[in-house]
């Protein structure tokens, strides 16, 4: 099994199935050899220029917040091997971080995740990109997935340790503008055995318009339950 | 309303909630005034140099289904706008569709669908890109999502015009390597009013492997009930 920093989730599709090293070696990806290489450990989820003055605001006070220390920023890379002791050289990897695979700031998908470890808390400020298109002028419907599978995950792996995705239920609401500024707020609800379940809703940067509402059940691994991250 | 051609299915957000004028023209899309424009009209469900073995032979099956008249390809985009009537000039979109946004083939969806009216079935043949990693070497479940909901969604237009997505509920069972060729298979289970209810599962090309399940609600948009497309 590989080594991997149990701060690492990246959007799982797993219910009681291993990693094996031989599926995360260069094999699965011989076939194409041709795409650009990763960029070297730029934290991502650090304000851009592209950033509009709804998702400054919100990423001021959360950064406030972590001040006091209830709150803390997640670090955020555009390879999931960033967060993978002993894994081979950089120059091997062809892969990216579906959510951070574009090289222009702004275009996709632009956000920043803080947890509060007291409430088992994974809250990210996302502002959509206009390459994130489903209706004309709004998110797609998969995007939204896409968030909501990235910032729940990301609050139950700091809950216990490495997880996979097993379910994701989501009810979509009122569509969520292109370049708007909204808020996933998720937390873990409970824990049977290996499962564990979250639940998170996505509203409008001022609070105002309920945008989405999901559930998530999230499987342990066990051979990282022990690598459970603390502050 | 917006004239919008009934085969559109983008991906949604919405139940009760209607997309107005005001909000897909430009002004959603001031913020970002940097971001280069989509590609013109490219029918993106042909073949291209990227496409594994497996794809390859996948569509053609499909192709070689069409040719008696049960089966037929679906057009496929970068820009949700190519689909609407009357829509203002190209020059002024500088949105991408969200499984269309990348300039180069391969490292994103690769996809393919076909379309079978008698048996109201959406397949969808998919070849996921290295910029669409989860867990090392996998898919990330939100791009599972995102292919989920395009293929349901693009199947349920076919049955009852213009809809979007209100619930998506998704089971991952087996993890989807990157580079691998996959079929999402889904139909339409029943409509009740203005609710479209839909399944549709993920399977290896070989068809040995179950990798995702997935049921589908959407919501039809009065407007466009009588824009239902025919063969």
């Amino acid at each position: 099994m590989i080594p991997i920093c149990s701060r690492l989730f990246c959007g799982g599709a797993v219910l009681g199935h291993r990693i094996s090293q031989s599926h995360i070696g260069p094999s699965p990806l011989r076939w194409f050899s041709t795409c650009q290489r990763s960029h070297a450990h730029r934290d991502y989820s650090l304000p851009n220029a592209s950033w509009s003055r709804n998702t400054q605001e919100l990423y001021r006070k959360y950064e406030e917040l972590s001040r006091g220390g209830a709150w803390r920023r997640i670090p955020s890379y555009n390879s999931s091997v960033h967060h993978i002791a002993d894994f081979p050289p950089e120059e091997s990897r062809v892969t990216r971080l579906f959510t951070r695979n574009h090289d222009q700031d702004g275009v996709g998908f632009e956000y920043s995740m803080f947890y509060n470890t007291a409430e088992k808390r994974m809250i990210c400020i996302f502002q959509p990109g206009p390459y994130l298109e489903g209706p004309p002028g709004y998110t797609h419907g998969g995007c939204i997935a896409t968030i909501l599978d990235s910032t729940l995950g990301a609050g139950v792996v700091y809950v216990s340790g490495h997880v996979m995705t097993a379910n994701l239920n989501i009810n979509y609401r009122n569509p969520i503008p292109l370049g708007s500024t909204v808020i996933v707020d998720s937390h873990v609800e409970k824990i049977e055995g290996r499962k564990v379940f979250a639940r998170g809703q996505i509203r409008s940067h001022d609070d105002q318009i309920l945008h989405t509402e999901a559930t998530g059940l999230f499987i342990k691994l066990n051979q990282w339950d022990v690598e459970r991250p603390s502050f």
